[in-house]
């Protein structure tokens, strides 16, 4: 099959490849085997879908969400973080614990993030085992790929929302056991954060990430009450990373969102252990956490990717994340003199960089499984002759998922 | 003529009033003559338009917006400010030129404005004295009502993008006569900015302001270096502010679009003298300017209202013009420690704020006209049981244009 149209894509940061009227060749297991200028002269046996002047871009990666906050994105942000906790997000986890409730609200979740694009995401659920299975049907389902993480949480929790250790180790054996069944979907082990979890739990989440060869995610360094939290139960640790390294959890793929107040001694941690930040702009300015020198981690060599956290964020349009990213880069620019993200720069993080972290090469990339979304610009079209860079910008800052066409993951069409 | 729904409207700073299933009785000529709980029990003969279960909010007012600009909105912002103004704004300012090209431009613009809901505005056009009736008419069309000023421009401005003194007079002067001929879009005398303006064209424009009792906008400590700019050509004046001031524009209703730099005594002249503050928070993110102190303005007493600023803002929508008024103050809280802007808050900017600089009561009042989008928020209501203060929560931070589905301006359905 041959998918003909504008071609954007971003080999490393900072790099736009155009190709107009390209071409993506693929096999029959949907992998690129060629990106061409223009249609290949042997290419007469081959379905060709022509998508005329819409724009090809590579599809994007989610790497922080909060699944069973969704059906309270943009709500309660008026409120203090603990009082938003309290009234809202908490009451919200809890219903996880209906299946019923959980099967709702996750085949939403996984159609809504298809129809805005996002093949693959890094994903929290709640404590609930059979929601957190539940989720990860319905994201493998939809066609989406990535890890989901069932919740650890043995201490300071809330009314119904806290397991003891010995349940949260049975219960994510059991969850790991049920995971064998997916094949795009796999687990990530998720203490909440470290205050949620007790020593004995996050040695035993510490040994099994290694036994098992698992991936880790959690929270790090997003508000200042929060690290001096941290500092109290840990007086051990200089720093807050060295809660997750003193179990053996900081590790080269364990991500990390937030890190809004790593300073060189965390960061120079996260770029020797090849630990990923996620930029989360939206979500630490609308819980006021602050803004995250995002410039400064690539600069110093940090893997860094965007994550919508919903529903610290409110939205999960990763189209949105990019703009909001862009944006937070030229206010932090006043304060550090650094250079905010460029359009090209936003559009690899929320592309390439994500597919990156499941091991996808850059950009479009011969061997890879496609992964992209087809954008139709017209409708904020109002002038013609712009060139595709500049297409790509307005797409940015003005396209809605009703503007994506069609949407590819792992090489199959699934919008 | 009756509309039924819920009523959600702002009749002060904070304060929401929220009328479940609620009626707003009209008027032939579209005043509103009662606002009430439940149906009035004497409205048999009347048409009763009932919109169930929808959100009937209060439409929005931008304050701040360049039309011509409209089609480069969302390019360039990569750009630092003087590239993006000769690669993207002088160029396409100078299109306006072109009448045909204005016909078109405006009327999407007008018609954009009315599908998200946006029923009065305090516009610039470009220096086009022929564009710019056009962009009135256009806007009376559509049911807008407002100030649209042509752009005076003697000095600093680009190739094919300056007046001679005299002609600028004289083509404002006949902009003023042929404007008598609209009803609902009036002119406002406007200077681009200081340094646009030569002495002589400053003082006839003030003298115009006095005489024939012209409102007047411009911008006022947008950035650093075009503050310098003023000072520089100004050395008389010890503030940007007084430059406007000492030619007899800076008076009760004078609009004033950014002031994001205005200190304590700068504000305290706005406050003195009934000048409006316009808070352009994405544009001031999106071109580095920085961050305005809003909370302070509104604590001091100075009329603040919201604007787009389209193209240094890239959205038009008044409903993302909100959230992101809302975002920018928490970025701001930051650094000082004030109160963010609430939800309610911004939505009392976005709309009672505007329309009382047009002489309106506030919210929905008896005796006003009535200006109300009707907004169906069922797209993004995954949750059931939401209070009317969360929906509207909701709709300011995932709604879109579409999810409008009538506008009321001026008394008349106007979409």
């Amino acid at each position: 099959m041959i998918l003909k149209g504008n071609l954007l894509f971003a080999p490393e940061l900072g790099k736009l490849e155009c190709l107009p009227n390209g071409c993506l060749r693929l096999n029959d297991a949907g992998v690129i085997t060629e990106i061409c200028k223009q249609l290949p002269e042997d290419a007469q046996a081959e379905e060709v879908v022509d998508y005329g002047d819409k724009l090809i871009m590579q599809s994007f990666a989610d790497m922080h969400v909060h699944a069973p906050q969704y059906p309270m994105a943009a709500m309660g942000l008026d409120l203090p973080l603990l009082d938003w906790l309290n009234k809202y997000a908490f009451p919200q986890e809890r219903r996880l614990a209906d299946t019923e409730y959980a099967r709702k609200i996750y085949r939403r979740l996984a159609q809504d993030l298809i129809a805005g694009g996002t093949t693959r995401v890094v994903m929290f659920s709640s404590l609930h085992t059979d929601a957190t299975l539940i989720l990860m049907e319905e994201l493998e389902k939809a066609g989406i790929s990535g890890y989901v993480g069932k919740v650890n949480m043995d201490r300071n929790g809330a009314e119904g929302l806290q397991e003891t250790t010995e349940e949260s180790i049975r219960e994510t054996e059991r969850w790991l056991e049920e995971c064998k069944r997916f094949t795009q979907i796999r687990p990530i082990l998720t203490p909440r954060f470290t205050p949620s979890c007790t020593d004995e739990l996050m040695e035993w989440l510490g040994k099994t990430a290694v036994e098992r060869d698992l991936p880790v995610q959690s929270h790090l360094s997003e508000n200042d009450a929060e690290i001096e939290w941290v500092r109290n139960l840990h007086p051990d640790c200089a720093q807050y990373w060295e809660t997750y390294a003193k179990y053996g959890m900081w590790k080269k793929g364990t991500v990390m969102a937030h890190c809004v107040h790593s300073d060189a001694r965390e960061r120079a941690a996260m770029k020797e252990h090849g630990v990923w930040m996620i930029y989360c702009a939206q979500s630490n300015a609308n819980i006021c956490s602050g803004t995250a020198a995002v410039r400064q981690m690539l600069d110093e060599g940090i893997s860094v990717a965007l994550g919508s956290d919903v529903a610290g964020g409110a939205h999960l349009f990763m189209v949105r994340v990019m703009e909001d990213s862009i944006r937070s880069s030229k206010i932090k620019q006043k304060e550090t003199g650094l250079p905010f993200l460029t359009t090209a720069e936003a559009y690899y993080l929320a592309g390439t960089a994500g597919h990156r972290y499941f091991g996808a090469k850059s950009g479009f990339s011969v061997g890879d499984k496609l992964h992209a979304v087809v954008l139709d610009d017209s409708r904020f079209a109002v002038d013609e002759g712009r060139t595709l860079e500049e297409r790509l910008e307005r797409a940015i800052y003005l396209a809605q998922p009703t503007d994506i066409l069609a949407v590819y993951a792992e090489g199959k069409k699934v919008k």
